[in-house]
């Protein structure tokens, strides 16, 4: 047996001991590898009554060894392959969940944080590749048609822009986001609660099968696991971690979806969420995150997301500063009318007078000393707005 | 004729001189007194190139003080009413609007921004009594569905906890905001953007006779004058100063509504901003307002207005703390239930096990220990909540 097959046999058997995520087991194999920490757990070594009372229960129903024996069999049987971190298919991204903002209560309960041991992987792409650029797009189950329209949109816009669109599988937002992807030919990827063999629900199985076909299943379970309630929560660090942000569509009050999105701010990723009406309940959940949590962000489509996911890792340009300030020339009006010009977008000269609080004439009058000085451009759309790279705030005008 | 009548002539022919909002009038008045700073300004002695050039122009049309005499003369046959900053009911909070944050351009430009001289008013009530509760509702004047009802909803609602709902009598958001509270039987006060007999749009007439019946219609412009574009931005900071909070329902890009809760927000008032469907137009001005605005509040409903409003000059009682630490007697999978349990609202058994990751019995065997700590209340709904008055963070519990 090579030595990557035995540190597979290893994470699969660990796997199957204790539920993926459980801190004491990654840290364990963290300093003593895969194999001597199998042994070490097996030899009811473990460190930590938590952990030692787990080994032990699940081990009555079996031998660790040969669970993972048969686990990587059926594996292959099924078309699918397990990956490991030495792989290079691994998704760096998701052992950030080792440095994971904890609270108080997560740091005393040994489950649920850890970065996953393995993964299984059904489809042809590789999935370290396929989430270098992804963003999750999740939410309720019991999406409206107005939930559905926008995951469907972000999700097509995504993979249109070679995002991966990553998501749960589940029926509304989930689905909804694979299929906008699946519709623009783009790479979708679905992480599953359960075995690679068993994704839920039922209903969606059709969608499974494109998902495998173009896109990727990924689970971080033996072939055969049930996808248990709780399950659920634990996977859906993965799905936070492994992306660049996230967003959320629609959530109910306290539902499950915002869980991810707790994740990805304790992962600080950006989180993103989409609004609604007020008078909807499935907007509920997104309208509470956005009140509590003052690092989600308000999208309200594409643009925004990829504003958001863009940024990073993106080497922004430091404001242009100099000794002359184009604004120092400027009469009060044409400070005025310079102010009022939008950030983003263009604005027509009669809304662009009303917001400056001029005539129609002195606003064109300003416009055209503004385009002179380079402070203001006119657009293809006829519009005008501030020029680029330059703010409206005067600190950023000149030092 | 008394010393109020004639302080009252000069800051009407004041206002009649130069535009209200204009600064370095109020800064005369504030100095020398309204009757003295007319004599100057006459005498074409106003400081400043830009006012002594507004007031010679302005002259050229008359005596301002015969036009003033002609105002009161006429405002009294309108059955309306002069309120200045002597009398009893002027609003003192409108004073604010002297602190208020310029930017730079508006700090070089003379108008727009300071108190009102004077104001007119028809109604019975008294004006600063009416707005010492009060709550600005403004937005869209070509408003969906959507935003009517959540408008009339809001003014209802506010009416009925006797809070005086404010708003600029437009079509669409406005108008609802005072149906809303006509309805519910409360007080309602449109500030309009032109003279007191001349409430603008005249498709509302009906709706301003009902305001004016039992609420007020307020202006700061004299009898007759124009309902102008520019002085509907003039009159958005009295709107702004006049409140404890401004509400924004509907705005689309760039909207008028949106400079009302500016105005707002450099006052260091609550601004308040009910999102709605990102597919929305009429919502496009409101969630631009949440993006660029971190001081700006998402709120969805009456409950969450009154949290914002309800805030200011309330004393709030200090964050309980005492020697002993009941959250130091919980172990881990307590604490996870602890942590679990919503804010406000209640929860079911079954979501708070799925939420805190525990089976159902585990999470109702913890939540027995919390009740029996003082740190969870079972309600009559049958769902759990946080005790009143914990906080589930760890600084709250103790210090």
């Amino acid at each position: 047996m090579s030595g990557r097959d035995e540190r597979v046999l290893a994470r699969v058997a660990l796997t199957w001991l204790a539920e993926p995520g459980t801190r004491s087991v990654y840290h364990l194999v963290d300093e003593f590898g895969p194999v001597a920490a199998l042994a070490l757990l097996l030899a009811g070594r473990a460190p930590g009554e938590q952990l030692r009372t787990a080994v032990a229960a699940r081990s009555t129903a079996g031998d660790a060894r040969v669970a993972a024996e048969q686990a990587v069999a059926r594996t292959e049987r099924l078309g699918a392959r397990i990956v490991i971190p030495e792989d290079d298919e691994w998704p760096a991204r998701v052992e950030e969940l080792r440095s994971m903002a904890l609270s108080e209560a997560q740091r005393r309960v040994d489950r649920e944080t850890a970065p996953p041991l393995c993964l299984w992987v059904r489809g042809t792409a590789a999935l370290g590749e396929a989430l270098q650029r992804s963003v999750a797009v999740v939410g309720a189950r019991a999406a409206t048609g107005y939930g559905v329209h926008v995951a469907t949109e972000l999700g097509h816009g995504l993979a249109e822009r070679d995002w991966t669109v990553v998501s749960g599988g589940a029926f509304g937002i989930d689905a909804a986001a694979h299929r906008g992807a699946l519709a623009a030919g783009g790479l979708t990827v679905a992480v599953l609660a359960g075995g690679i063999d068993r994704p839920y629900p039922v209903g969606n199985t059709a969608l499974f099968d494109r998902i495998a076909e173009t896109g990727l299943l990924v689970s971080e379970w033996l072939p055969g696991a049930e996808p248990l309630r709780p399950r659920f929560l634990i996977r859906n660090r993965v799905i936070a971690a492994g992306t660049r942000g996230s967003v959320l569509v629609e959530a109910s009050a306290r539902s499950g979806a915002t869980q991810t999105m707790n994740r990805a701010l304790a992962l600080r990723r950006p989180v993103m969420v989409v609004p609604g009406p007020v008078t909807s309940a499935m907007s509920v959940g997104a309208h509470e995150l956005l009140r509590e949590q003052p690092a989600a962000r308000l999208v309200t489509g594409l643009a925004h997301v990829l504003e958001e996911v863009g940024r990073i890792g993106d080497h922004l340009a430091p404001p242009a500063r100099g000794p002359d300030r184009p604004t120092d020339a400027l009469d009060d009006e044409a400070a005025l009318v310079r102010e009022s010009l939008p950030r983003r977008g263009t604005i027509g000269v009669d809304a662009l007078a009303a917001r400056a609080g001029v005539s129609v004439r002195t606003a064109l009058r300003k416009l055209s000393l503004l385009e002179e000085l380079g402070l203001a451009v006119r657009r293809a759309d006829g519009g005008y707005a501030l020029a680029p790279g330059r703010s409206r705030g005067t600190a950023a005008a000149g030092p």
